[in-house]
């Protein structure tokens, strides 16, 4: 049988990566095999694009080239890891996936069917099965994300709150629109109350 | 007066980056204030994206990925260098450009429309004024090429002369149907007859 594909999505600070690593051991606790990857990046290829687009001066690219850059990660990450760990029934958990280009290039001025064009083309389309937007107040993901990042904040956390408030109408405007596939997970309070809020919101997908 | 594009064509050792050089001294000689530059390449992301394009295993990228890069190199190369050289009234003489891309890339399968698109969206669709194919006998350019690269070719050069023949085929392919742009040079013969077949070719854009 097939993996399942889930991604998390979120602006910065909101505990995707936490929340990533604590379903997967939800799901392995079920029985499920799973492994837990992330974007840019999570294939040899993909990780060295994403060297290319996470350091360096917020104008280093062009939002159109960089848009096609994602894209590119995102292809060769498609191709050499979720597509064959789905094919051998792993579950694939992704940390940021298209929905974050969407968003963050969108912030951008780019186009959505232009980014949606770019993934059909390098991805061959590829959606998740279910998507997690995780939403917490600006403030409190500006605050974990600083926290973090301890000033060292890359070229995407590193703009400003206007361009974060952006980001986070694209992503809800998304969740409305395609409200099959995405879910609205409020990412406040104890870890463990948001781990079991995405397990509630999955249960339908479970075996 | 805003410069001139022009853009260098063909397969393994035509003599494109040679006759690039000369052409541009032909042109300082008249007066002309010109920049030589290749692809992938060109301007400071477009040489990392060169980077991971040119080494490693042929089978590094998937073709999807590659072209996606390569649309990804080329916009940077557009915004930053190709573009405002123009702008100032340079003329950019570019050793490899989009010809190039739906060649290699289209003898991988990946469909000239396509390849198109991703151009429209990276670079605004920005064409050469005039392009040169550089047309020699299959075994005078890989004899060339070996001499040059003394067995380290790079992923692309490394492939089979099936893939090659392919390659001349599209660059014949895209000549004929877009005759007003491409002008087909035969590039047998001493160097200093070959620039001055370029130059004769260039005459009517000539100040």
């Amino acid at each position: 049988m097939s993996g399942r594909f889930l991604s998390l999505e979120g602006g910065e600070g909101a505990g995707k990566s936490t929340q990533a690593r604590r379903l997967a051991e939800a799901l392995e606790a079920r029985g499920i095999d799973v492994i837990v990857t992330r974007e840019p990046g999570g294939s040899e290829g993909a990780e060295a694009i994403r060297d290319l687009l996470m350091h360096g001066a917020v104008s280093r690219w062009s939002s159109h080239a960089e848009a096609l850059l994602f894209a590119a990660a995102r292809a060769d990450h498609v191709e050499k890891r979720i597509r064959p760990a789905i094919a051998e029934g792993i579950w694939v958990i992704c940390d940021r996936y298209i929905d974050s280009t969407r968003a963050y290039q969108g912030a951008q001025g780019i186009d959505d069917a232009a980014i949606l064009a770019l993934h059909g083309f390098g991805s061959k389309g590829l959606l998740p099965d279910r998507t997690f937007l995780l939403e917490v107040a600006a403030e409190t993901g500006v605050a974990r994300a600083a926290a973090r990042d301890g000033g060292d904040a890359d070229r995407f956390a590193a703009r400003d709150s206007c361009f974060h408030a952006q980001v986070a109408a694209i992503f809800d405007d998304i969740a409305v629109r395609e409200s099959d596939r995405v879910r609205r997970i409020d990412a406040s309070g104890a870890m463990e109350m948001v781990t079991n809020r995405l397990i509630s919101a999955l249960t339908d997908l479970l075996p």
